[in-house]
């Protein structure tokens, strides 16, 4: 039996809890469910309980003496973070790339020297089941170090019905091995595969009649993703694929309106997709449409970042009543990073998200663009005890204090998978 | 006595070792004299033998059992960080401050708030030697944990005399107290003082007159620095009070040309300056000034990407033959955060820097810019042993994979400081 785990005299904690059911826009978003001198008692995976430190003094009474005790004087204490929008899954890296562009290599020099996204699904189909595991299993210990304890994570790499499949079975086993909750989604429509070029509709069949049928029937994905966008897939290609999807219980996200304003905000308001992606330049009528529908917007602030792209209208979203959450794109192209908390920091800086909005985007908002708002996403009784002790005091230096990771201890279901990361003292960095 | 450090097996090591003397620029700043299979020996403080594992197997031969050995297999090893510009001695913290402006807040609504500038000011003035001594460890030991040896701070926040005294007494004792080394700027001109406002000259009088000498007779400053901005201070003014410090033997450095072209450019490289910092407005003339007479180009994309300005023209003055070094600008307005690995990102992100001269600008060329070349900044035999070992294979991906601390061990004057924040495997998070 492992011990019962005793988090108490956090200076602040962020419960995220709230009357609200389901995503949170408008002021919804800034309502972090605050409690000074907090405490959260851990047992079984689960939490037993949340409030004052002497509130639970009170209720555990008796069994104080049975717990691991965790004194977070001076601590921030979180949810864990999720981040509903990955790519984690792939093969190679392509870190001489990013240098071959810094060095002044225009697009064509890198496609001929088989560069760009055609570059990782080759190391991808290449790559046996136990490497792409391996590479994948390092970038989730990176992401628990940041904090994060649910991600998702998109096929797409494949564009073949092996490579989809290889993706997908490595999330289902890591799901298994990994202390990480990972969550899969299905993304064969994620590009135009070399040999389908000018034949889209046929690769859109190919995808409907050959992939879905088999993703579902293994129960290897929750969510059904494409990427509809100019040169890429149509909105009615897109409609279709997400449709069919549907047929076979999986719910719809989309790429969308990234590079131009193509409809397909529009698009995840009308087929009830449960988010929407990137968003960059979507038209006010697709803002308004995903506002009345409740679709999510998941905004990602890194990939506009190192893009050099505006980032997507984050503070607009929120004030015409979008429910946004925010995640790292992980992935080798446009955003190789693990870090949630620049994330965070970003949508603040970038997007003028105000810190507590920052954070309910990156816990409760993202959980519910997965649909695990049941299970994850705040700190409440009967949740999974997924919880964060951060080097800061306040969810305000969170935000404040940027491009640093404040993560101090992280537990996943109850177990401590991170922790210490720089001084075993109790003191936080405050005032950095 | 204590045991030899030997790293041996390193994948790539960048000694950053160059026939070149002084500041690097254009080519020079591509220069990492990568060694593979790299191996350092550290002995009293100093590095005593640099290259190939087989090289210093036979070098050490005799003395191999001596020593406490490091397997770097799968890592990068590169010098110390080094950050040659930042206001780290600070007192409090100014989250809710960041908060209200995100809220909706006004400069006006901040300022009757009693923020900005002044708000530092009035609480490093309260804050007493003590309390100043202990946030500032608290910065520096996170700039440790960032893999950065030596960090430039700067005076500035008093703005009377003793004030000022006290943030440069700060770092005196911190140089001896801390692992990291210090390196203190005189910057009472960082920004005009209430009680001047209208009386700019009077104020710089009194500065020459009766800081600087007190300064320079207690050896509480190597440089000298000056806000030289529209609305703070002229060129003349600028011009005058770097003058007066040179009598005394302070090296001249000079905050130009942030917010517009005012001459700052040129100025520093008309009065021999040793740095002239965030230049995001640099003239076309100033840019080719500097170039001709050698002056550094410190340059602080985290602050721009903080204040959404865009970043200094990096890329450009580099072919224009300025040596260019980069910073955090550490402090609690405009860039609070003690990332140098977030700034190497930056540099390449949004200078365009490649990853070679991002390291660059980050170790020998920052080691310039504070007049310290002969002792740090790069990895050669004589030179203090200021090491980092990093979570990855080679120097592209330092900089490819963005937004994380790649950091795993430091070792400063040959102690080890910092160790193994995510795991005690060797595996490297390549692939990230
Ligand atoms: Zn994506
Ligand atoms: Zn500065």
């Amino acid at each position: 039996m492992t011990k019962p785990i005793w988090i108490k005299h956090a200076t602040q904690l962020a419960t995220l809890s709230s009357e609200r059911k389901g995503p949170r826009s408008k002021e919804g978003m800034s309502e972090l469910g605050l409690i000074e001198d907090g405490s959260i008692w851990m047992e079984a995976g689960l939490i037993q309980a949340v409030g004052t430190t002497k509130e639970l003094e009170k209720l555990y009474a008796d069994r104080m003496h049975e717990a691991e005790v965790f004194d977070a004087t001076g601590h921030l204490v979180t949810p864990g973070l999720v981040d509903p929008h990955t790519h984690v899954v792939y093969g190679g890296s392509r870190e001489r790339e990013f240098e071959m562009r810094l060095e002044g290599a225009t697009y064509m020099d890198i496609m001929n020297g088989g560069g760009g996204i055609h570059a990782t699904t080759r190391m991808t189909r290449e790559a046996s089941e136990e490497e792409l595991m391996e590479q994948t299993i390092r970038r989730l210990d990176s992401f628990l170090t940041h904090g994060v304890t649910t991600v998702e994570g998109k096929s797409g790499y494949g564009m073949n019905l092996e490579t989809e499949l290889k993706q997908l079975r490595v999330m289902k086993k890591l799901q298994e091995e990994h202390p990480i909750d990972l969550v899969a989604t299905f993304m064969g429509a994620h590009a135009v595969p070399k040999d389908y070029k000018g034949r889209e509709d046929e690769f859109v069949d190919h995808l409907i009649n050959d992939m879905l049928p088999i993703v579902a029937e293994e129960k290897l994905a929750e969510f059904n993703d494409v990427f509809c966008e100019k040169g890429v897939f149509t909105p009615e290609q897109s409609e279709r694929i997400l449709k069919a999807g549907k047929k076979y219980g999986l719910i719809p996200k989309i790429h969308a309106d990234e590079i131009e304003p193509y409809g397909g905000a529009e698009l995840a308001a009308k087929i009830g997709a449960i988010s929407a992606e990137h968003l960059l330049k979507a038209s006010e009528e697709g803002i308004q449409a995903m506002a009345k529908s409740g679709t999510i917007a998941c905004l990602l602030p890194a990939t506009a970042l190192y893009l050099r792209e505006d980032a997507a209208p984050g503070r607009r979203m929120i004030d015409e009543g979008v429910a946004v959450a925010i995640s790292t794109d992980c992935n080798p192209g446009s955003s190789p990073t693990t870090s949630m908390p620049l994330v965070m920091n970003l949508a603040c800086i970038s997007m003028r998200l105000t810190p507590a909005e920052a954070l309910t985007a990156a816990t409760y908002n993202a959980a519910c663009a997965i649909n695990r708002q049941e299970k994850i996403g705040s700190l409440e009784v009967g949740k999974q005890a997924d919880v964060v002790l951060w080097n800061v005091e306040n969810y305000q230096e969170l935000q404040y204090l940027f491009g640093v990771n404040h993560v101090k201890t992280v537990w996943k279901n109850g177990v401590q998978v991170v922790n210490d990361k720089v001084k075993s003292d109790s003191k936080s960095l405050t005032g950095l």
